[in-house]
């Protein structure tokens, strides 16, 4: 059976189950892979101590990526600075590259793939999006043969977590962080994945393998879902929808826009379906239609799962190297797609003020699809005013953007609105 | 860029949309997978006429078997005898193949894998399950660090575009059958899809993959959906599930078995959620947990673009040799699993008639979970009768067929006992 060399740099959570799985199931991979994989340095800067299995440890991480035996580095350390360090002196020095780092291959990616080329090496970054779901490798290869047309994804656990926990227990959005904290779903700092950063990271990462477009992650726009109330989700289940963080991608001739936010999906639609802490992704291409991919998001287990089906498929030879050099596709800010809009206002409990805003959206040559208005759904002690919930026909962006901004200007409207996209999976 | 030399035969929808997307949009192929595909026979026994593209066309689909300059066979014919010699032809010839002939698979996969080692030439087989869903690639590279301890699929479209009008529309089977062909999901004689037989092929590929057990269709034990019933699909949703055809392995010790079977799902789990003709596989491994993969699954642009993912997979390198060869497991027609179990009787309206069958599960020491008698729902006549389901706790499927045995022999029973699995996924 063949061999392959490898060094593993960072023995956190995943860093430790990379390594139980290959110390202590070594035939798995063996029999499945038909490859042997040896560890044969590990990088670790708390030392020996910090390594539960009898390996070469080394406390100087360049160590691993200078060592001649090394055919692939393991970077598990993450972050952007000494993680990319150490993956252009490994690359340099001719070696094959896998990595979970999400904010590395967002940020660095083109500089990364670029370097890889010119020294005929391999990354894998299988792990930096949706842990033990094979969502890369679907996308690179297994819809090979397709224009993807867009994407949309649940691609961040702790976010999916909360708002599930809001939806199904009714707890507030402070409650279910509490408790995805405990559970070690969410980071003591927990800013990276409430705010969007986290799941846009990984969008922006989809995009470059479905659009073949450059990594460049000033162009994705996000938001987190600190906005999304137990009031929202309320409403939009009266309606038909779950409130999901979607981050999503499309292409309309060469423009390519890709984005995150909070966003009302369809109860008929699987996006719908995943709860919990689970990550999904829907990839639709022109004649093959929609396949959704499902499984478990983060977590050492899966991670250490995706890391190791890279280096087996290094083993055997990698994969073609990135084309989106020679794409003309360009990454966007501005999208011209029109999404149906949830609004919630909150207005004077007086005659006349819904008509006021019912006369602002059709001068705006707006439809409204659906509105809703009653009793605060809030143990709201003012009555003076009431919540209305208007879910709106298509509308770019922008002009979400601009009719948010002529609401405000109407008296009767306090002066918190809402708007989220609806995702229509057309 | 590189370039691979195929040879197509088999011009049908399938061969058709293959022919079509290479020679239409090559373009997809050469920036997503770094090969030029080059068609450069094609064996079509109508002839010229059936090929709508300017190729080199053969009538004698030997003919292209044999060709030196052909690098991949694409068996697009279907069917075990003539495909069977093709391919056999071929790999002899060192040629590497790529097919989405199920039931060549299924019934001779471990004579052509052996025969394909022995040349040192690869097999795709991708088409083969879950059409345009890349469910063989996520088992086999994907989840290569993982022990799979269970799948369970919805694999035939057909089946599930009836259950799902059965049960959204409350069409009978007769006319959703109708309408299935009518739509062109079903073949004019669609005993092998409605009878099970086609999901217990796939199921078996997926065995052989998931298990690394060898490909012998005779051990897997499946039926059909021709007993489930309307009835059965509104008391299934009374109590919380979908009736969907679940194709099912799983491995204790190193005992793998194999069926696929009408099965209830609880509607919270994804699999019920799979509506019309689409497929979904679920894959339980140790660690990670489930993974889903959800698309089309069959239909000639999915199949096609499974067929080409395969090429270009062959163009990289291919994929280690199936190493099921060595594998101690064994396929076992007999499992000692447990399931859930729903059982539909119908039972004479008269005091005393229920007290017999719950007696009968007590002396079983088998547990009633749940139990609705009432009015039938069908337009039923006969007010003698009344009929009775109730969800036992777990049983094997000895103890279930034994069960239903001794059901048949309670005189207050008429002779119609249905019984089916329900699905715990745990």
């Amino acid at each position: 059976m063949k061999s392959i060399k490898v060094g593993v740099c960072g023995v956190g959570n995943v860093g430790g189950a990379v390594l139980e799985n290959l110390s202590n199931s070594p035939e798995i991979v063996e029999n499945n892979g038909g490859v042997k994989i040896d560890v044969i340095q590990v990088g670790a800067r708390k030392g020996k101590s910090a390594v539960s299995f009898d390996l070469n440890v080394t406390t100087d991480l360049l160590d691993v990526a200078n060592n001649p035996e090394v055919e692939v580095l393991i970077e598990l350390i993450g972050g952007c600075d000494l993680a990319k360090d150490l993956v252009e002196t490994s690359i340099r020095n001719g070696k094959h590259i896998v990595t979970a780092n999400k904010a590395l291959i967002a940020t660095h990616g083109d500089e990364l793939f670029e370097l890889a080329k010119e020294h005929n090496v391999q990354i894998g970054f299988e792990a930096s999006v949706a842990g033990g779901t094979p969502v890369i490798k679907a996308l690179r290869e297994g819809l090979v043969a397709n224009k993807v047309n867009w994407f949309a994804g649940i691609l961040n656990g702790t976010t999916n977590f909360i708002l599930s926990k809001m939806s199904d227990d009714q707890s507030s959005f402070e409650s279910a962080l509490k408790e995805a904290q405990d559970l070690g779903l969410a980071e003591a700092d927990p800013t990276m994945d409430v705010d969007g950063t986290d799941a846009a990271q990984k969008a922006s990462i989809l995009s470059a393998l479905a659009f073949n477009t450059p990594h460049n992650f000033e162009l994705v726009s996000y938001g987190g879902i600190e906005s999304v109330s137990q009031e929202d989700i309320s409403y939009a289940a009266d309606l038909g929808y779950s409130i999901k963080h979607i981050a999503y991608g499309s292409i309309e001739a060469n423009e390519v826009f890709v984005s995150a936010y909070p966003t009302l999906v369809p109860n008929d639609q699987l996006l719908s379906q995943v709860g919990m802490q689970m990550n999904a992704l829907e990839v639709n291409c022109d004649g093959l239609g929609s396949t959704v991919y499902y499984g478990p998001g983060a977590g050492p287990k899966p991670t250490a799962s995706a890391v190791i089906a890279d280096i087996v498929d290094i083993s055997n030879g990698g994969w073609p190297v990135s084309k989106n050099f020679a794409s003309k596709n360009l990454l966007s800010k501005e999208s011209q797609q029109g999404f149906s809009r949830y609004f919630n206002l909150t207005i004077k409990n007086e005659a006349g003020a819904i008509a006021k805003v019912s006369s602002l959206f059709a001068s705006k040559n707006i439809s409204i699809e659906a509105l809703i208005q009653n009793e605060s759904k809030a143990n709201q002690a003012d009555h003076t005013h009431v919540p209305v919930v208007i879910i709106s026909g298509p509308l770019t962006d922008e002009k979400a953007f601009e009719m948010t901004k002529d609401l405000h200007s109407i008296d009767e409207i306090a002066q918190s609105i809402k708007q989220f996209r609806i995702h229509n999976a057309l």
